[in-house]
């Protein structure tokens, strides 16, 4: 007999029907035992009598009759609710031994550590697994609004001969006995492919060995990318708001029912994003919050949270665009605005308090780069094949990335991006917490 | 005035145009010169009067009129060959550099070698960038396939504590002073997912440190993966051939001119692909050659070809199904055939001569797994979080995975798969040629 999915079972009343999935709950009436199984389609509620003994989180087979619960025990918080399975058959596949907590709860309930040491099992929880759900539909958001923007989608390597940013935190590889680095963004990468196909994306690695843990880091995280060529900084402007808002809006629609069960509020998606410089942000938070932070290079965190606020009450709007940030607090090929060049063509898309995808106008000129590579204490040996595209003609260009991870942490309100991580890796986790190093070492 | 694309360009006869893209031919009649402008839609052929001086692959922007070509003038192997257009304004946006070899023939024809030292400039050739169009399109149908599987699109980590695979052939990070490794493939972390989603697609790297250098091996590839809960033998062998075929003709499909311009000979797709086990492929062989490989424990290279001979002329069919290789021959989680455990539920799908997907059925009980993974010398506390999965209920599961730039390099009939990969990394070359090691470190 084929296998039925839970959810088509609700068309199948009065008819023998086989069911594959997980033992989520195990209810035993004495003689009778109601189990909840989950499948990918959903939970079905399946009752025997006389079972043989399960475990939850067993893998079952279960043949059965499908019937027609009465009008008062139907459950409208599953799409099943109005069936249950009278089960005439049923097969243990594996079993699982005993759980170290409780799996059917609502919510798990637990701490980051176990939540982390548990992963294999606690990904099962419904709730848990739905947050990939999520992250699923924003990749898909992302690529749809990235192909309407016309960009081929590229592959780039991740081992690299020259760190991207230059600065030391980056992961070391042993590349057959050479040095070689994990890319800390495929950036230098992308812009390469900018005359080859003028506009591309990618879904590649971001590695940042930053010797620090918070809430919203991680070393190895998922990066979305663009890269446009032919392009003026207001066209780089359009084209990151429309990446930033068709992504979560695709996620929003499509997860609307994950969104409820995460208690997220309305998000409000205004075609027009306000914009504003850094130092014109500076001043509406000073009007606000009386403290002077117009002498800082960048945004605190404190800041990217009130402007936010400002935006969603004076604007109608979850998003913000933060422009012009000083030239020497950005990467070394960052275009200075060629009016103040203190200040550059760069930009962050802020959602929900916290920045979401940042870029900027690139440097295309052969000459400029190397004299601000040296400049910033680089060699420009190191940089030969990105030097290279600029050598054989480069247009006017800019792009923006943002982080898988934290993008579902922010959509979903959830308070740390390990998360938003199937298996998240830190400072002190691969997997496990890393062991104590020796400190002699 | 706003750009308009080359292609859109044979709708506005008589119209004044903006232009912008990479000069990809000049033709020098005295006063009179002729530009092919190259950009993201195609090729269009620009033309005037005392321009300023150009150099080929310069980034230009150009203002002029279109004008339809007298009829014996028409290029019928570009889009916008019934047009020119008659410049007004040329500028120069940046300049290119007098460039190491011809790119305005319709074949590069380079070494190796330089095509990959000049990578940036010889990716802009447009029958060199279509092999890029191929892969983005191998990747949609690949994306389409396994979301017809009803797989969950995952992403899993490349940093890893052990070693996928066993062996040695793995790249070594230094990851905060702790030892790990780049992943062999994300093999085990796609299988801990499979509790959670029943089926789950990704597309992730592959490291292989292999201490060798062939046309056909990188050592960072990118790798498209599959993994299915509650089937059986048949329904992987299914689903696997299922996803080869489709991902194939979808690019076929979709990239029919690139193929027609690469030659490639009409692929025979058939819905039943043969099915042979590795021994009656081998009685085949013997059959046909003369020569006894019947002792063998894998297939030969010329025996892949051969036996896609074979079904190429005898099945009307470009792809084969070998499955049952010997169990040691293949990974420690293959699940034996339990009728005959020196042989596995394994499988490969050859097409062209060469095995592009490889997968089988797991091992999905615990202790098994524990027993082979001490058998295999390897120690279970490196596998704790992939065990951990087992011990809470495993359905029967399999899956399978295939190498993307090799795919590529198949389906164009390309003689080396770095020709398949943007940046390719092997042992001697991270963009440039590496530098010889010092023989006494």
């Amino acid at each position: 007999m084929l296998r039925t999915l839970a959810t088509d079972a609700v068309d199948k009343i009065g008819k023998t029907i086989k069911l594959q999935g997980f033992i989520e709950k195990i209810r035993d009436h004495g003689k009778i035992t109601f189990l909840d199984i989950r499948d990918m389609s959903g939970l079905i509620q399946c009752v025997g009598e006389n079972l043989p003994k399960v475990t939850p989180q067993s893998a079952v087979e279960v043949s059965g009759v499908v019937n027609k619960r009465p009008s008062k025990m139907v459950n409208k918080n599953i799409k099943t609710g109005t069936i249950e399975v009278w089960i005439t058959r049923l097969e243990i596949l594996s079993k699982a031994e005993e759980l170290p907590f409780d799996m059917g709860k609502d919510e798990l309930g637990l701490q980051l550590p176990t939540l982390l040491d548990f992963r294999t099992l606690t990904l099962r929880h419904t709730k848990v697994a739905k947050i990939f759900k999520v992250q699923e539909s924003l990749m898909e958001g992302f690529r749809k609004a990235s192909k309407e923007l016309g960009c081929t989608e590229i592959f780039t390597p991740t081992i690299s001969a020259s760190s991207t940013e230059g600065g030391s935190e980056v992961f070391k590889v042993d590349y057959y006995g050479h040095g070689a680095f994990l890319v800390q963004s495929p950036q230098l990468y992308k812009q390469m492919l900018v005359p080859t196909f003028e506009r591309v994306c990618l879904v590649s690695r971001a590695y940042r060995a930053e010797p620090s843990v918070t809430t919203r880091h991680l070393s190895e995280s998922i990066q979305m990318d663009c890269e446009l060529g032919f392009v003026d900084f207001t066209d780089l402007l359009d084209a990151m708001e429309f990446t930033g808002r068709e992504t979560i809006s695709y996620a929003v629609e499509k997860c609307k029912d994950v969104l409820n069960e995460y208690k997220v509020a309305e998000i409000k998606v205004n075609k027009n994003v306000p914009r504003l410089t850094l130092r014109e942000a500076q001043k509406i938070l000073m009007d606000r919050t009386g403290i002077d932070h117009t002498k800082e290079l960048d945004m605190m965190p404190e800041d990217e949270r009130e402007i936010c606020k400002w935006a969603h009450e004076e604007k109608n709007c979850d998003f913000v665009t933060i422009t012009h940030f000083p030239t020497r607090k950005r990467s070394f090929y960052t275009m200075p605005d060629p009016k103040d060049p203190e200040y550059s063509l760069s930009y962050d898309l802020l959602f929900k308090g916290v920045e979401i995808l940042s870029g900027s106008q690139r440097i295309n000129d052969y000459g400029e780069l190397v004299k601000i590579i040296k400049a910033k204490g680089m060699n420009p040996e190191n940089f030969k094949m990105y030097l290279q595209t600029f050598k054989y003609g480069m247009p006017p260009e800019g792009g923006f990335s943002f982080g898988l991870e934290r993008l579902t942490m922010l959509l979903l309100d959830l308070s740390n991006i390990r998360e938003a991580s199937l298996f998240p890796r830190d400072m002190e986790r691969v997997d496990f917490r890393l062991p104590p190093k020796n400190k002699e070492e």
